[in-house]
């Protein structure tokens, strides 16, 4: 059975109620939020964002490797000045290596996924504290992104709903 | 004034009355959601989903591009089976060309973020039906998505919150 219907169905009782049609384009709080693709998180409720607060970044691990077009957009045409980058406990991304993601892609799609997984990187971490310290760090080295950036890290615990900063 | 402590004192009530400690790590409704990161958007609120339910994977303008690695975990670890792409009436991403977010960046930030922005392609684009359409095929193109995807693509109505189909 497709979910898609279901989505279409709860998104005509959100229009129904939809009372933020007036707000702008840049973030009313100037912050940007990089987090994990991991349906467990809802960045907005664990924040405390509203529609129209923060932009929201995400990808499979949260990780700064592929979000520093975002950013640098965000800051540079939507006047965003505050960075936070959330991994989480329990990722996804610290359950395989490359060569076991790229092995099973052939395995189910066949030849043409295997030589394309191949050329990808698909850029899994053993250790999520140390990959939050890799992203802020990265973020803030970045050239495209503001210098006096400020740029928190911190784990995401599924279990518990609870930030904790990464020093 | 930073946001952080605001967003750190949220995250203490929602962890306070936080009761989604026991969901596995593959979404419930086996669904993908490929949004923008525009602030505007609450995608869990917009379409219905509760924590644990689907991963949701933004960027700048909600871009396959930049989602394919994503998409592929999601689908091949994860157990995800449909793919739902929304872009959105006054992006961002339809105000600027590479030439102009090169310039300004290399204003803003001086030569070394001038030579980064270079080198980067920031994927603006002028017409967000196009865009979803575009998006649309290109995942259910890429040889790492399972052919047998369901890929549905929308336009979300930052003015009253309604998402309309793109065919």
């Amino acid at each position: 059975m497709p979910v898609l219907p279901e989505l279409l169905a709860a998104n005509q009782t959100y229009a129904a109620g939809f009372a933020k049609g007036d707000l702008p384009m840049p973030p009313a709080r100037k912050v940007a939020v990089l987090t994990c693709m991991d349906a467990r998180i809802d960045p907005a409720k664990a924040l405390g964002l509203e529609e129209g607060d923060a932009h929201v970044i995400r990808n499979a691990g949260g990780l700064a490797a592929e979000a520093i077009r975002s950013l640098a957009i965000s800051q540079e045409l939507l006047g965003t000045r505050e960075i936070v980058v959330v991994h989480h406990t329990d990722c996804g991304m610290l359950t395989f290596t490359d060569e076991v993601i790229r092995g099973r892609l052939a395995a189910s799609l066949g030849e043409e996924a295997g030589a394309a997984a191949a050329g990808m990187a698909f850029l899994p971490f053993a250790d999520v504290e140390e990959s939050v310290r890799r992203d802020v760090a990265a973020i803030a080295a970045s050239p495209l992104i503001r210098p006096d950036t400020a740029v928190a890290g911190f784990v995401y615990d599924v279990k518990t709903g609870r930030l904790t900063p990464v020093e």
